[in-house]
């Protein structure tokens, strides 16, 4: 395998920590015994469902924002997501005092549109395809001069999401493992940077829903293979695999699993009784991997990132 | 008014703290920026929704449990109740290695009566009165020799649950008032003396449903007034406030207020989808009489005991 440069690179993360740190939550960690019993190893939950926004994905938009110049920052940001992508943007944008731009498909759930209108962003709905999305962003940005900042094909946002596991491994250093689920592979490349500079020997496991496997498949192939408009019931997940992501992914993951849907379902609602905290159906994935013993984890200490707790309450899966 | 010494004492409680450590969770304080600014004053949760059981009553039936001789103990625990004190006894008998026997009305919500027998006690169902649940807790009582736990009409009890409030204010100790839902009276007569003895010019302040406000009338009126079978979805509080909790309240607490069903239900859905985590509908109870302003509390910092978070995830509210 040919081996380039990574970008970002773990000083460009630790740059981004040091940035985003008085604006983003340092997220608690949590156990649950119950989980540990079914699971067979040790969990460390990091939970990002209490981040601000209520996902992690608050950490790759606050740098984002607040790495642009004054110049380019005045002009505003753009986007285009399903939710808390959006959100994040929004808020950051917020924070620094600049116009957010966000384009969301006609039917994104309530809550989120909600929210992002909540931060003051403006929104342009469109079609619920990645054309049509894409499209409409460009006629946005065109239009206001606004820099796009994309929800993971984008550096500074990798490097932001790779803060979540600084943290992690600085209150357990001793982690075997961490499991992250896999959409565009923001969140994943980002931590694996973090998890393999901080300690080479541990394992960086990406999880995705087998209706949305085109990460596995990408993978395996050494090819990235987009999937179309997958079904699957975590909808932070139905993304396709993104380029930079990709490439971080190839050289530094060690294996991506998959997990049916009526585990993801099972696993969400057995975090909810048991943990009494709200989890997306994306986090379940990763939590599915391993009740499912889709990777070696018995005996291990191993942290799971719990990427957000955005749910439409009047649409639950039960 | 009478001035009578209280039972338990602040010492009581102190030594309970020191007895419980070893098995109750330090539960975390969470603070959420969207409820400061609805509520126009600082808001710091007591969240006891992690707690072990998901519950507060694990602090006093473990007290209960753990302060028995010996020879009390290996008779084992009996209780009535309709949930999280039966979790509770049941776990902490289940931790000391005795029997349990609990007492529960047939209509107790399944999630409870699965977790209750998952603790390993024995289980007795009867009706869903009052009256139904003490002949059969007598009968189990007199078969078994067990020592009866009463949900909140117990000295050991109170004091467990007094412990939350110690901690609470080692973490916040510029609290100007506390509050918490009252039904039986045991959290909120412990929170008072723990509170009161730590603090003495803090305001302790219970909160109530209209539907089922026996303390709000008994308060009011000096004298304990019981409540018949209300029908408020806020169920961890439809029973009628203790004796002895009712001595306490009265000497102790500032102010009992109550809210409307509607409102207990907005709030619930309010902080579980502004911070993300489980709440029961009783916890909701002192977060509406902030919302509607049934407290003094404008640009005070208050802190609120959550309860517990155990929810029939088949049944709620909306």
């Amino acid at each position: 395998m040919k081996i380039t440069p990574l970008s970002p690179t773990f000083d460009d993360i630790k740059k981004a920590y040091a940035l985003i740190k008085k604006y983003a939550n340092r997220t608690p960690v949590f156990t649950s015994r119950s989980v540990d019993e079914r699971a067979g190893c040790k969990i460390i939950f990091k939970c990002e469902n209490f981040q601000r926004v209520g996902a992690f994905k608050f950490r790759g938009a606050c740098n984002a924002v607040f790495s642009l110049s004054d110049e380019e920052a005045q002009k505003g940001v753009a986007t285009h997501s399903s939710g808390n992508h959006a959100q994040a943007v929004a808020l950051a944008a917020k924070m620094r005092g600049i116009p957010a731009y966000v384009v969301m498909p006609e039917n994104a759930p309530k809550i989120k549109v909600k929210a992002v209108k909540g931060y003051g962003a403006k929104i342009t709905f469109c079609e619920s395809t990645q054309q049509a999305r894409e499209s409409t962003l460009e006629e946005v940005v065109s239009k206001t001069g606004a820099t796009f900042i994309h929800p993971y094909d984008d550096t500074r946002v990798i490097a932001g999401q790779g803060t979540a596991a600084i943290e992690l491994l600085e209150d357990h250093p001793d982690l075997d493992m961490i499991l992250t689920p896999v959409g565009g592979g923001g969140l994943l490349s980002g931590t694996s940077i973090s998890a393999k500079s901080l300690k080479p020997d541990i394992k960086v496991v990406g999880a995705e829903p087998e209706m949305a496997d085109d990460a596995f498949r990408s993978f395996k192939s050494g090819q990235r293979i987009p999937v179309q408009n997958p079904d699957t019931i975590a909808d932070g997940l139905r993304t396709s695999l993104g380029e930079l992501p990709f490439s971080i992914i190839t050289q530094n993951v060690d294996e991506i699993v998959t997990v049916s849907e009526d585990s993801i379902k099972e696993s969400m609602r057995f975090i909810w009784e048991r943990m009494n905290m709200i989890i997306e159906a994306s986090c379940a994935v990763p939590v599915s991997a391993v009740f499912d013993e889709k990777v070696d984890i018995k005996g291990k200490k191993v942290g799971i990132i719990i990427t957000g707790g955005n749910v439409d309450l009047d649409n639950l899966p039960w």
